[in-house]
């Protein structure tokens, strides 16, 4: 029995193998895809049906049903890959589109274990479910560092030092509320927090602070106040990184906010190149900015 | 000269003055005024027009409409009052219903920066403005602590171990948040952070809670899952003690949860008897607990 190689061998061979892709849905995939390819290396789509965008058929692909865990597993070996990246989104999976598969059958507890209480617990149990059956999960920001937010502002404007200060506020309200498992996102204008998100996501959340100020009941004025999103202290950041993209700006501009701010290298830019376009055009701020434990 | 009374000769002075009683929305006013009446004292009702309900009238009244400070502390020290309290809700004042007289506007800097900021601030601004006309601003509780929850169940409902498990989560929740001058309210399922309130008020958040049930988007089933309200740290108690009432109970009952739970001796119950009738008839809890420092 010879002994287990090195690290870096391991390594080096994993980085000869393709990298199998899980993709739902939204332009992260695709977006990862190709920074993956640019870096040198080969890609694997494993598109979950329903979610994925069809354009991921340009690179080699396969098509999987939500729920089939056993075909996931069986797939990504013949492929030959060891290293996976889940990416996009699965939001609101109707049950009628779920095709369970004995392997998923025999997952079942730990996946009920899993589903019970919280995201956070969620993840990491999905992660580790994966370890078992011989994959590594990585995170799609080590496969594609670019699509990570910069420390800097994207596009022409940046935070006046108002804006910063209700980011700096934003950024500790939302480290207090990280113990919860909860609120990757806040909106706060002139120190006023006008909203935190919980399980209805930031779009609805954004939509809830225009409706407020049409209804009058926001007293600072259109154009002040800003979105922060963050990612939880427990986060797994394997697959779970906060991110933003067109349809972000665009709902902070309904809101009538400022602008919006992310926690640099931990947060995904989708789309990065409209992103900007959109922001300029609004006049809005999208700035990338340290966590709160170096935020003043 | 003569010195100034001690304070008990004070206090019996003011005692014997009618308490005015500063009118919004809603039914607590008048469960305001009839519980002071009982206990002897006299009162008179300052009601904001627009808000008051027209019932109040039962008492020596006079209407006043928002933004007459002037008219306001003429009435009240023309009515022998130095006790005040503030009650009622004056939700969403359209600027158009604002009948500002020369006191406000004297008033106005003091009153734009009491805005600014918060709640906490805006409560404690005005408060200073009423302490520095000659008046006394009290809690209606102070006046009237029967309309306090108290430590124990309101009907025949009682929260199981995993419901208090809820609540103990959401007392720590709400406490985490409270240096944020933001949150007098949540949601929890199973461990699961649901909703948190910030600027939206305690009905919306429940609204969400039920569309996000009805979409899917909550995992634990419906019948699971509590509201629990409590007072901010720094809340100025006088004037601004979270309240439960009828009203709620229907949210709690059409958000699909199991009940509902506030911080007893700090929380208002507007109509306890029908409060008591609506969760017996819903199955729901409503129960007073302690504080989070003491909660398990």
């Amino acid at each position: 029995m010879s002994p287990p190689p090195p690290p870096q061998a391991r390594d080096a061979a994993a980085g000869e193998a393709p990298i199998g892709i899980i993709a739902g849905g939204g332009s992260l995939p695709l977006a990862v895809a190709d920074a993956v390819v640019r870096s040198g290396r080969g890609v694997v789509i494993l598109a979950v049906r329903g979610w994925a965008d069809p354009a991921v058929e340009r690179y080699p692909h396969r098509w999987v049903a939500l729920g089939q865990f056993g075909r996931l597993f069986r797939l990504a070996h013949a492929a030959g890959c060891r290293d996976i990246v889940f990416i996009g989104t699965l939001a609101r999976p109707p049950i009628s589109r779920i095709r369970l598969d004995w392997t998923t059958v025999r997952l079942l507890p730990r996946l009920v274990r899993a589903f019970r209480g919280g995201d956070d617990r969620l993840l990491s149990g999905v992660a580790d479910i994966f370890e078992d059956h011989g994959f590594r999960l990585l995170g799609a920001h080590e496969v594609a560092p670019e699509i990570l937010a910069p420390p800097s502002a994207l596009g022409r404007h940046a935070p006046s030092e108002r804006e910063r200060a209700d980011i700096a506020r934003a950024l500790a309200l939302l480290a207090a509320i990280g113990p919860f498992d909860v609120g990757q996102a806040a909106v706060i204008a002139d120190g006023h927090v006008l909203a935190i998100e919980a399980a209805e996501g930031t779009d609805r959340m954004l939509e809830r602070v225009a409706a407020l100020r049409r209804e009058g009941r926001v007293h600072s004025r259109p154009g002040t106040g800003v979105l922060v999103k963050a990612p939880k202290p427990a986060q797994d950041r394997r697959f779970d990184l906060p991110s933003i993209g067109p349809q972000t700006v665009e709902s902070v501009a309904r809101a009538g906010l400022a602008g919006l701010a992310v926690v640099a290298g931990a947060t995904i830019v989708a789309e990065p190149d409209r992103v900007v376009r959109l922001a300029d055009e609004h006049g809005l701020f999208v700035v990338g900015v340290p966590p709160h434990e170096t935020a003043r």
